[in-house]
């Protein structure tokens, strides 16, 4: 089928897909996936973003019938799937796809936690069209954004992608035949939205938080028989020709059912932009081996894949979101602290003297000849002395994944001061048995 | 101020402006976007669409503290932006700005009525934030779509710039201060979506629809203290970075104050595509004086400007939706009926016989040389007869504008069915002395 059906391509293969036919790999990275994004989720649900959006947007809300994940009111179905997806990416700790560059994840399973607590939907449903929505995203992703289709780094490409495969996701939960699919996709493609000058902010979370809900909502009014452009993605003057200067719409259709983008999903074992943790890696190698002491860093010097710097050149953060996204700030406190968590992009290790001393010392460079995962990292130390590191495959990438243990550990420290210790653990325990569970929505529950 | 501090620019003249500064051309024109945006969304209010959307999302709504013009529920503040705007554009009737290409109104009204009844707000201060709103969406669209800027057509660019407009209107009426402006229109900018290839189906008012009720919710959210970046608009990978191949933000920010957006506004004589009217304007005159019978026309070939063939060539629309931007379907109708009002873009005129004849015989050629309110059209009727029509001006342009009592015409031609015939002159008349209201949501609660 040629790529001027793209949309229909992609949405016969959406409605026919059956739980069964994925692949064992494919569905357990998938449920990594959601075992991954459902701690993030749970990790960030105290956050100030998710606290300022949940007063500003209660006062509208609907019927609760809806978890609100980590927190102590339900609400409606739509808000709910908004504000599960902004706990989800707040700490920007979610999963990214590594060839894609998006972080498909959180919408797609805020989406379907939201809408399995208004209909019944087996754990083995959900855990299939979770996965459909990922699998979407990341396609479109890769069609508009990426070599060699022509997209600019200036859109949010999570933002812009995600929404889609949320409708996907919550399309084929509410069993939408093929033209509800191809509506589902067009009316999230016609809201499909996200630029980049907002990381750094609490918009940052907001832009996969609005695209979950627009599309859980596409699929809502696709249901109800609201019309599209049924080409949407392909169409003159459709998605992908306005999100990309040349697109490359085999990426999107090609060997769907066959290959399975699941297996290029990477989580991360830092809370901060996923381009700088190789440096982190390096940092936190070289202090260890070598027993630096801050105060002896005279230069930090980086050779960076060039998209460190673009995304990540930010010597003076002013607030956590800012930090979030800067490797001056992350290099200096993985050699202060010797650690790379939540905390160490809290307001106190922000303005830890330290810390704010080391930024000011960190010079990078953009080498294209250096990988994503990699980074070059020669520190100077007083007396003249040098160490470095040529790291490689940074823990988290696609050729060193988090390991199943380090996922859980992950998820249990997120949700430290959330949950107790043992729900957490029973929590754990049956997000690995998700496709077991003949109420997928008990998980929601058991989250509240 | 320079260009590279377009938002702060914008933020600081929204809020600092004053009902008594604008000139009274510029706040009758106000006013007359006001009465046609109205008048459209009582007439819009019963459609298909409306129905559909209403279906779908009230089962997620909250209080109902706002009106739904023209239908018996009420709603809560943000579902109702977004019903109100979907009726304010669903027949495509709404405004036009002349140079930004844009239909400004329906967003900032729809956003101002559902928050006017939410808090107490003066007809003075309502036409004021509509006014600040409709402006901003106007002044952005320029910067980013039109030369010199380098935009793209595939855009929407009501649906991505107006909800930057519906936050200009709402957060004035919420009272933001200058930082809270700037936030809610970046918060706005991180959700501004629109793509064109929805043109001919539901989509077509629901981005318009979407973008009121987004706008909306990020000046609440700003209100709460979201966060965003606030240079949203002229950042590195920002607003206009996104959406144009090379921006022209003076057109932004110059003479914010002193030049008036809104005097450049139109309303639409006819249902359609503000592209075609040149055509209908023609036809019906060379009907009129020459008797023509639909029956004798063997051709009519029309020279227009590129803009009515990109955005509307499409012979065989298969609903109402694309025979609103068909115009072989309008040329046809206006030449078979004398007439050009809603019904003719209904399900019986599409399946005409006559019409559809028509629309086989219509040949349209671009001429760069034929300006947008203007169009060559020629008639070979049968006997080797010809008559022709070189159309300047089309009535609706900028150079013909409506008057009053036309625009009152058509409100009360859009309420008949919606509205008695006497709470309809009621209605008119108290837009008509709109900045004389002590309370604005009157005027919503009268158009239930």
């Amino acid at each position: 089928m040629s790529e001027q059906q793209a949309t229909a391509r992609l949405a016969e293969y959406a409605v026919a897909a059956r739980a069964g036919d994925l692949p064992e790999a494919a569905r357990r990275e998938t449920l990594r996936s959601f075992v991954n994004v459902f701690g993030c989720m749970v990790g960030g649900s105290r956050h100030e973003a998710v606290e300022v959006a949940e007063r500003a947007l209660l006062p509208f809300a609907g019927p609760p019938e809806a978890t609100v994940v980590g927190r102590s009111r339900r609400t409606d179905v739509l808000l709910a799937s908004l504000l599960n997806c902004l706990s989800s990416s707040v700490h920007t700790y979610d999963d990214t796809h590594a060839e894609a560059i998006i972080h498909p994840s959180g919408p797609a399973a805020a989406a379907a936690l939201a809408l399995a607590e208004r209909m019944p939907v087996s754990g083995a449903d959900f855990l299939l069209a979770f996965h459909l929505g990922v699998e979407a995203a990341c396609r479109l992703s890769k069609a508009v954004s990426v070599a060699p289709a022509k997209g600019s780094i200036a859109w949010s490409q999570t933002g812009i992608c995600c929404g889609i495969g949320a409708a996907v996701t919550a399309a084929k939960l509410l069993a939408l035949n093929e033209k509800g699919m191809r509506r589902a996709i067009g009316i999230a493609a016609s809201q499909a939205a996200g630029i980049r000058a907002m990381h750094g902010s609490m918009c940052t979370p907001m832009m996969p938080a609005h695209s979950a809900q627009a599309g859980l909502r596409a699929a809502l009014l696709a249901e109800a028989g609201f019309t599209t452009s049924e080409s949407a993605l392909e169409a003159r003057y459709g998605f992908a020709a306005c999100f990309a200067e040349s697109a490359n719409l085999a990426a999107l259709t090609d060997g769907l059912g066959e290959r399975f983008e699941i297996l290029a999903n990477t989580y991360k074992p830092y809370p901060c932009g996923i381009v700088i943790h190789p440096m982190i890696d390096a940092c936190l190698q070289l202090k260890r081996e070598h027993a630096i002491d801050h105060a002896e860093v005279e230069k930090v010097s980086i050779r960076a894949n060039p998209a460190a710097l673009a995304l990540c050149d930010r010597r003076h953060p002013r607030d956590e979101f800012e930090a979030q996204v800067s490797l001056q700030h992350w290099t200096a406190a993985a050699l202060a602290r010797g650690r790379a968590g939540v905390r160490e992009c809290g307001e106190e290790a922000i303005r830890e003297p330290a810390i704010a001393s080391l930024r000011e010392r960190v010079e990078a460079t953009a080498d294209p000849a250096v990988a994503p995962d990699s980074a070059d990292v020669e520190i100077a130390l007083s007396g003249g002395r040098k160490v470095e590191r040529k790291l490689r495959h940074c823990i988290g990438s696609a050729a060193r994944p988090m390991t199943d243990a380090e996922l859980e550990a992950k998820f249990a420290g997120l949700a430290e001061g959330v949950l107790p210790a043992e729900a957490t653990a029973q929590l754990i325990a049956d997000c690995w048995r998700l496709d077991e569970l003949g109420d997928a929505a008990a998980l929601a529950r058991a989250a509240a």
